[in-house]
């Protein structure tokens, strides 16, 4: 387990490359990030639950913990990288030698990240992309440029069917820009 | 919401002031350090869970994500300092006023953490120490040297009612030294 | 002897924690802070001596280059975190460990600034407000944002017994903005 | 062009990638390593072509000065990411949209460099096994650990058609561990 | 020669000074801007050869890569310290000494780019302004204030003997501020 | 006067090049040097006052804070790089300028630091090298290597004209090794 550790700890090396290619000094990790978006994740499940959702909040919590662990083997590809690499394919394939055979039962909670097939995976997801924007703005607000083209993922929130419920949230951090 | 996830975005910037005090540069953030004990949590909750230990790893998990909340407020106070600031008192102050009066449940989640009172809380400390042990052996194993003091924690580690569930994990992550 | 120099090396490696808590990467670390508070409060004073007043340079350079001190203890706590801490007192406690009992005459010196008893005391004070809004000016310079909050310390300097005597340099400082 | 010479920028904003994993702190770009690559390949093909070889320094240079383009696009994939990704395939479609079809000549020249099929081609994969081991030695010297590994790369240049020429270099190099 | 290209890896660790001074956080540093110097140098020499004009690329090549080289021994004076030292005496006695009495025709390409004596020389010297300017415009995109003084190098290159070839290029640039 | 405050800020941007070409990670910068060698000045200069040397500790204090004023121009030129250029005439000049004809008090202090000409002069001088030591020390204890050559400074302080009034102090420095 010790190695399984290990890997996870790989994640505060990484740098977010998006951040860095656009100029970003000292951009955060891939652990800082994920942290956040646990946290973000807890917050918006028992919201969901309160609302009289069926979410499984243990389950969500563990999707998002482990939702970037595949970069500790290939690092966090930016978006242009994604053009000449299977990004998938590598992940699901890097996952299996992370977490091996005797943990597959985790392996199936990133499928349902990847695939956006359970609630909780398509939750983390939506996560996912309130903490990209919420860390544009927060970089700009200290006096970042460039950084545009994350707002993009403001879209993908407000299709998202998480929205109506966290309407108020969303258009706020928009409002915030 | 979106203070509160300003709130734990904080947790980012800040360095964990023990290794910055001794010498390591550019050390962890609160929220790196955070997101592994998370991890391990989930790890060695499902396991204890396995092995029949009555165990909410829902809640373990939350615990873990929330432990170091706080910090946001008063920063990463190093053991030195807690000579002089009441950190418990300041840190539980603190959480109330980022929580906010609607979330009482979390605050009472932190303060299982912070009693050990219960056995989910005692697990994240179990957790947070264990992650400290295996962050100090990374840092030395690259380099990083005048760490001694943090390996003490080995001996909270044996002493812990988890201890005979994850003999095999601490002993290793002993003879690593 | 020894000991002691090594308590003011800590300063070197603690960040101003006001600076990276609003986004300032790598910022300026209290030794930093304090070299140029020193460094103001030579010009200063030497300056007010010229034109009449009775102030001793000697201690009012002491008090400049003590007066952060506790900080190798306690570490640079931002306002924030003063809500919850007792900062004066601890940073009191802090400095009687740090000198020791055989070095009394420059707690006492300390004192005069914290309680600005002293015109010496009350210059480092204002030199201190100073280098801050000039280093807020200068982050901005380079690009930094949301640092307005530290503008405020102009209204301290202008408030001041000192403002007659630099009223141009305060003037001119406030016209960078 | 200018996107061209913006494309070759990025490469000082990618950290190495092996470095950074193995925890050395705010490691060379890759825009440093394929300075001084280019560098190397200068003086050995000068050296090569004094001693009678049949070695084109134009080409060379142009080949150093290109080796690593593609990582503009894909970043530096670590060795442990190149089991889940074919780095071979991605680097050559990323070095065609870089480049753009009216190009095609600086491509061969990559490609030469990539299939070792000219002298050129491997004398600068000798150069940037050479820079590789001496920057591993560099670290070592200042403190770094845990980089055995890079010094593989020894026996690559040992079993090179260039070691005979530069067998005093690579042996001294040797000798340094 | 190991020597040689351990003098060529200090380029790695001096940051360029006048970004320093003006407040960009961990600029980029000597070595990375001769890589890209170079990288221009390949460009502009194939072009201008392309379009009929007699230049030898293979020694445009090498000085570009070693156009700096005198900075491992005397750092990157910035302009502000050009007043006080003569630093152009001084990296003439530095590149002698560091290449040795053996390599007495790479002392010679050096002088051609200092005094801009063949087509080459100036070459380099208007890649080395080009580049400085396109770095210029990168931090600015990124948030950084306070570099309009480096874009007064495009009066130099709009005077150069290569503007008429580049116009195109150079113009781009302006328009991008 | 501000200008003079800025030119002071600059050494908070500027490291100390002795340790950066040695491969210490974002090395202190010449503003935290300073701080020390203040710091130490005012204790030992204290000490030696109750030992009853005449020492004017005012005076003391002055030169520290003013001793490395003119790298704010000229930059911390490594001691390789003083073979290729006069240091000391370029210091001289750079502080004529930066303090201004009004200020030729100041200037004498500079004077006595770098003739070493008068008991303070000399004892900054005494804690300029106590200060690096102190951290040659400080960086070996975290891990960093290669640092041999800052130790002979020890030779420096054992043949002052201070080191029996401060034997113990550089003896347990000494020790430390």
């Amino acid at each position: 387990m010790l190695n399984l550790f290990a890997e996870a700890g790989k994640l505060k090396k990484l740098p977010r490359m998006g951040w860095l290619l656009r100029g970003v000094q000292s951009p955060e990790s891939v652990a800082e990030h994920t942290f956040r978006v646990a946290f973000i994740t807890l917050f918006l499940g028992d919201e969901l639950r309160k609302r009289g959702m069926e979410i499984n909040v243990e389950k969500a919590l563990k999707i998002a913990i482990l939702h970037d662990l595949a970069e500790a083997r290939i690092t966090d590809l930016p978006l242009e990288a994604q053009k000449y690499v299977d990004k998938k394919k590598a992940e699901r394939k890097a996952m299996v030698d992370i977490l091996g055979a005797e943990r597959v039962e985790y392996f199936k909670l990133f499928q349902e990240y990847e695939e956006e097939k359970s609630p909780e995976g398509r939750l983390v997801k939506f996560a996912d992309k309130l903490e990209m924007v919420l860390q544009a703005w927060e970089y700009e607000k200290a006096g970042s440029k460039g950084l545009e083209e994350f707002w993009e993922a403001l879209e993908y929130l407000k299709k998202s069917e998480f929205y109506p419920y966290f309407k108020e949230l969303v258009d706020e951090l928009e409002r915030l820009r």
